[in-house]
């Protein structure tokens, strides 16, 4: 799988633990809605630096969103 | 440390494990030599797609290069 999908897993499912909405996500790592759906789908080539950014909202380090345990 | 910096530093310390110049490396990931240079600085705000092809042609995985031992 390519870091784009495994990413936008990870997000979805650190945003589920930390029981967020889309919308709150967005709010709290200060990108739009649309674009953290488009990542949590593997849709968007994401930055580092937004992607610091909603590690930052998710409170996880970056190792937890590139993990690979299904 | 920022992710920007970290990702720079442990890019330029696997290419120079690989004994690689910043021309192997970017002719390697299919990037610009400046591009490369400027990664390693911490200076571009490089992408998913980005890095997991620097990632193929260091042949390292993406927790190496976000690995925070200095």
């Amino acid at each position: 799988m390519n870091y784009r999908k495994l990413l936008g897993e990870n997000i979805k499912k650190y945003r589920k633990i930390r029981r967020i909405s889309q919308e709150q996500l967005a709010e709290r790592s200060k990108l739009h809605r649309t674009y953290i759906g488009a990542t949590e789908r593997g849709e968007r080539n994401i930055s580092i630096d937004n992607i610091e950014k909603i590690c930052k909202a998710l409170d996880v380090n970056l190792k937890d969103l590139i993990n690979d345990r299904r």
